[in-house]
């Protein structure tokens, strides 16, 4: 089968890998419907992450059940699922607590271990605790390109960027930043817009991404950076700073703008891989901002997100600007690389 | 006026000053009825603080308004009166969100400015937006020793407990850790109790504050400390660790004991004053959890609880374990310096 597959900096290739087997009695084999590329897997692409080359890539992605093993109760052949980007038991106290991204026994899709979400096919353990069916038997009439293309950001950037929404506590009414114009950034403003915040600036210099922001439901753009975007930020707010902050980049300079938009009582939202990222008293404590945030329990929010994208309630499916095949896959990442597209949606097989 | 004094590392006096006076029209002049000595005044004591020789010291108090700035208008003379230990304009935005201790117009009472709460008289700035009304008339029968001994409480160590509570979002039926055991982790036991904690793990080595936090609600002890401690809290909670988690100490080894037995999903609420404490990426963002508070706004709190405290639904006043004079602030110093006591009342004057 078709996989993308890491081949060293700036370079990746669809190539042929064996069929992936059950060997756990609670795996599942997924035919690959939709997958996607990830502002994560670009740290892989451009030489920054622990990748070898050889390594199968990617991490999101919905598909059709193909085959379960013998312990696995809750999914069944020829359903449509959503994959979250990380597989968790579903079991311990983490999982039940809603936290599967914490589950101890989990663990991230793509990479060293061969479960590759950019592919034709895909083992997936603890299919009971990880998946989450969509429909029992799925038409292509019900389920046109829009709707596949929605449920796909749930398997990880929708589900992260409304992670950065909850952690920061965003409620009805509120005055909301959205730190990063990325797709986790795009769908953060998105989330911030379900959960009724009246006003959501989003911090984008690209004139691409604000329209998107816009769409979302940006209410203002700031398109300054650093200490001139705090500065714009709290002249946009009479001085005071937001109820809530998303910070959807992880960087040292994005931290530290969303730490100083932040009013005194309110959250930071985080959920951009913390790089370089310092959290000092001077900047939480003495102005009583808080911050929370971390890996997205993907699962539990995928479940929650289904009713709003099946009811046509959000359209995150707006934030993949490129919609291609898997063998494009390569071109995919260097648009992305190259900032020309904001995601890209990879279009693997039809239901 | 007697005033308690900073002599140098280890040295208070109980010294004459000059009566304080009305120096602006939103001023207050109070009667110094109770006062306390508070674990941060012991930074000083200790020649830890930027204080002077000659400073006057103390943050906590209650008092009976003896005359107010022709600006002030919700405080009346010979009102019984709780002083916040942060003074703040009641106007800006941060005190109109409840969070007055970041007033940017406000400061801390205590140091080198001259208002010193271990004092007979005291200036009250802004007291409009500072000082919280507990009675028009006060007469000595409706007030007896414990009530004001409570109340003085809530003028900074059990708000400040009560906000390491809150900033954790400790709700019903919840399993919490308390990390300190001064004075302010146990009224922090106290408020967790308030809210509805089902299980409250009081970390504590020493018998006697083992025993007034069982009195406020602790449900279990955990003696031992550091990496003993998170074995010890996590073998109580299967392995899961807390709901929520209560940091009331502010070292690095009290700050990642408490990070490391927060559940993920959880959040620490830290009110101890961050001396050496790192929140790192693994301990927090890799964990999902969550890190809030700060210097606690007292006002609003004070407001708040003045209820529960005059229905007698709580007592925060067993945590004071000496009751003296003015006279003898320097004895309460030592005592607490040595820890052979958890907190020391001093009583000024009566009503």
């Amino acid at each position: 089968m078709k996989t993308v597959i890491f081949r060293g900096p700036y370079d990746v290739a669809v190539e042929d890998r064996p069929m992936p087997e059950i060997t756990q009695p609670t795996d599942a084999i997924i035919r690959i419907v939709r997958s996607c590329v990830c502002g994560s897997d670009l740290w892989c692409y451009r030489g920054l992450s622990p990748y070898t080359v050889g390594d199968g890539l990617g991490h999101e992605c919905i598909g059709i059940v193909e085959q379960v093993g013998p312990s696995v109760a809750s999914v069944h052949g020829g359903e449509l699922v959503i994959c979250p980007f990380s597989f968790s038991c579903g079991a311990c106290a983490n999982c039940r607590n809603g936290f599967e991204s914490n589950c101890g026994a989990g663990g991230c899709f793509g990479g060293p271990d061969g479960l590759a979400a950019q592919a034709e096919y895909l083992r997936v353990p603890y299919a009971d605790g990880t998946l989450v069916t969509v429909a029992e038997s799925p038409t292509r009439e019900h389920y046109p390109d829009k709707l596949l293309a929605a449920l796909t950001t749930l398997s990880d950037v929708m589900s992260t960027g409304f992670h950065a929404a909850v952690s920061a506590g965003v409620g009805q009414g509120d005055t909301v930043v959205v730190v990063g114009d990325g797709a986790v950034g795009l769908m953060g403003v998105l989330a911030c817009d379900m959960r009724g915040a009246a006003r959501i600036i989003a911090l984008s210099g690209h004139e691409d991404r604000q329209r998107l922001a816009v769409s979302f439901g940006a209410t203002d753009i700031v398109a300054s950076r650093g200490s001139n975007a705090v500065r714009d930020v709290m002249a946009l707010t009479d001085g005071v700073g937001a109820d809530a902050v998303l910070e959807c980049v992880g960087s040292k300079q994005s931290t530290e703008t969303a730490l100083a938009v932040a009013r005194p009582g309110s959250t930071v939202g985080r959920v951009g891989l913390p790089h370089g990222a310092e959290l000092t008293a001077a900047s939480t404590f003495f102005r009583n901002v808080g911050v929370r945030g971390g890996i997205a329990p993907a699962h539990r929010y995928a479940k929650d997100l289904i009713p709003a994208v099946m009811s046509g309630r959000i359209h995150p499916e707006r934030v993949f600007t490129v919609t291609t095949g898997l063998a494009n896959a390569p071109d995919a990442y260097r648009m992305m690389d190259q900032r020309t597209t904001v995601k890209a949606l990879l279009k693997v097989s039809e239901i």
